[in-house]
């Protein structure tokens, strides 16, 4: 039996609080479906490394974290010691880019037991997958500040678009939305205002399209998409966007099935070179850390997501996943239920309860 | 007393429909309450002007709109015939840019009679401003392709963020929530993923913010701050953000209160050198366009926007302002509705209800 490595970086704030809430769940449905795991803590954070090393993370984290099949990732950010741009860029977005995790595989789900804020819909209205470009695009520290100091300042921001990237984050969600029953895809786009970038995004869409002719699509610009989510969620399938857009309708689509406190993410390397990661939409929650009160259900989740990926498609793995999943629901329906979902269970209680329902 | 010049731009689609309706409303307002309009059509528009002569306008529409007080624009696009990005910078965005209409304002309210697609929110739940950066930034035409045409092809796409500009609306929108009873503003960041521009939006705002000791401010990144607009609708007051946030907080804002199908919008040149226009957040509509079944309501209450401009404070002008609404809300309530509404009844008889309500 395969023993699966994994690098375990709970980071900062409720990161640290929730990561033993998931490694409880994920032993717990490891040792039911036989599964073998084997997990290194690190303390990369900026409440730890940083702040003995003035850096996220030693310099050869590449090298180290090459070694693991997966990276299974709390939180990362404490922006009252560190700014949020040297943390997530020296950590998060790092793994991301350098390992190629360029899938960022979010599901939208109203789950049992989550009152939906959406009047009127049901369970079954919201649910959907958003498939984010994670590597490129807006997300870039390319560009710089000219007259700086002076009245003409001006500052240049580069987004940076490359055929390769967008041709696989497209055939990646045309994949995805051909093994689903609805087999259909929607487009993020905002080729009107955006007159570069965009409307090459569009053509690259169109192009992809024309190889999966049993998957219908379309596309909205990000502007009246967003406003779709909340009126229509049931129209979606499998969205597929750049890594702003797609961050953006990550959190509203989560919001719209009730919270974004326990909606997961996959950072994938679908070609499996690299580690891929796994971590709660969530941050780090400076606000209510150190309290207990978090809300561990989207790490939990998330390990239920690095499972299925691990699995590649082995029935027990996924077998594994649907069992969390599942537990995850009962637990929403009958508590314990943390603040944020109107109990007073901690979060501990929460995780155990989760691994118990398992 | 004074005339004021209008410029009418009905456009294309659904711009056309409604149009005849705003101004009817107009005429009725500009009656009552004693203001003299003098209104200027143009059909300058994709099955208009460019069908003739392969432009969007005649080479001389700047010094043409420039004697004009104000423009009252419908919609303008006509995707199957002209692509949006040549339709919309040949026209809308040449307005806003050219002449200087920095200032996006868009209202964001829950009107009576209304049904909220947010569970269990109350009409003062929601009622904000968006103030929408609307010249630079985001929305930009500059960048380019490299290695056209091979595997290694790639787009970089510039967003341009000016001191001027970014200040000047962060200014605005201080003095804006300055001018209300809550006090309170709402900026919209992403300064953890876009390194170079976010951070310097954030930087301006913590300077301007010191200017305004009676404001209290907070800020958000864009995937969150959309998350909440769902959530906690009651939280904001006056929200300001970049071009592109902007757009997507001002559709997604009216869809939180009930439709995008009634709100308006003000691009405003503060400083009054140029004319400011005033459009519908909704386009042109194509799927709907011919049927005369379009909802009137954001062109006519763009018209209310524009009257109390012209005004700038008279008390004649705010009333009549006032009184559209009004109109607005009491057919929003009891009838007759047009289709996106749950009526039946089509654009000129809401338009001729509004009218007759005033
Ligand atoms: C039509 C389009 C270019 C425009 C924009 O993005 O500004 C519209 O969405 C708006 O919000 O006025
Ligand atoms: C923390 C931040 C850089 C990150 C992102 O924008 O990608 C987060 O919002 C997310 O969605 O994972």
């Amino acid at each position: 039996m395969k023993t699966h490595k994994i690098a375990v970086i709970p980071g900062d704030g409720i990161g640290k609080e929730v990561m033993p809430e998931g490694l409880r769940v994920l032993e717990a449905a490891a040792r039911r479906f036989g599964i073998e795991l084997d997990c290194t803590h690190f303390d990369w954070a900026c409440a730890g490394y940083y702040l003995r090393h003035g850096q996220m993370m030693p310099s050869d984290w590449f090298e180290t974290l090459k070694a693991y099949d997966a990276i299974y990732f709390g939180a990362v950010g404490w922006p009252d010691v560190v700014p949020d741009h040297i943390s997530l860029w020296g950590s998060l977005l790092k793994f991301r880019r350098d390992f190629d995790q360029y899938v960022n595989l979010r599901p939208v789900r109203l789950m049992r037991g989550v009152p939906c804020p959406l009047a009127g819909k049901k369970q079954d209205d919201i649910d959907f997958y958003v498939v984010r470009e994670n590597t490129e695009g807006e997300y870039s520290n390319v560009g710089g500040k000219m007259f700086e100091g002076t009245e003409r300042e001006l500052v240049l921001q580069e987004s940076v678009f490359t055929r390769r990237g967008v041709d696989r984050i497209l055939k990646f969600a045309f994949d995805l939305a051909q093994s689903r029953p609805k087999r259909h895809l929607t487009a993020a786009t905002k080729s009107n205002g955006i007159a570069i970038s965009m409307p090459y995004w569009d053509e690259r869409l169109a192009l992809m399209a024309r190889q999966y002719l049993e998957v219908t699509w379309d596309k909205y610009h990000i502007d009246i998409l967003a406003a779709r989510f909340v009126l229509s969620p049931e129209r979606f399938d499998v969205v597929v966007a750049s890594n702003l857009f797609g961050d953006i309708l990550s959190d509203l689509g989560p919001a719209c099935a009730g919270t974004i406190g326990i909606a997961p993410s996959a950072n994938l390397n679908p070609d499996r070179i690299f580690p891929s990661m796994f971590e709660p939409v969530h941050g780090s929650a400076p606000d209510i850390a150190g309290r207990n009160i978090a809300n561990p259900t989207a790490m939990i989740w998330s390990g239920a997501m690095m499972l299925d990926f691990l699995g590649n498609g082995a029935s027990r793995y996924r077998a594994a996943h649907d069992a969390i999943i599942n537990a995850i629901e009962t637990i929403l329906s009958e508590g314990p239920r943390t603040p944020d979902m109107g109990g007073n269970a901690d979060t501990s209680q929460v995780g155990t309860a989760i691994a118990a329902a398992l």
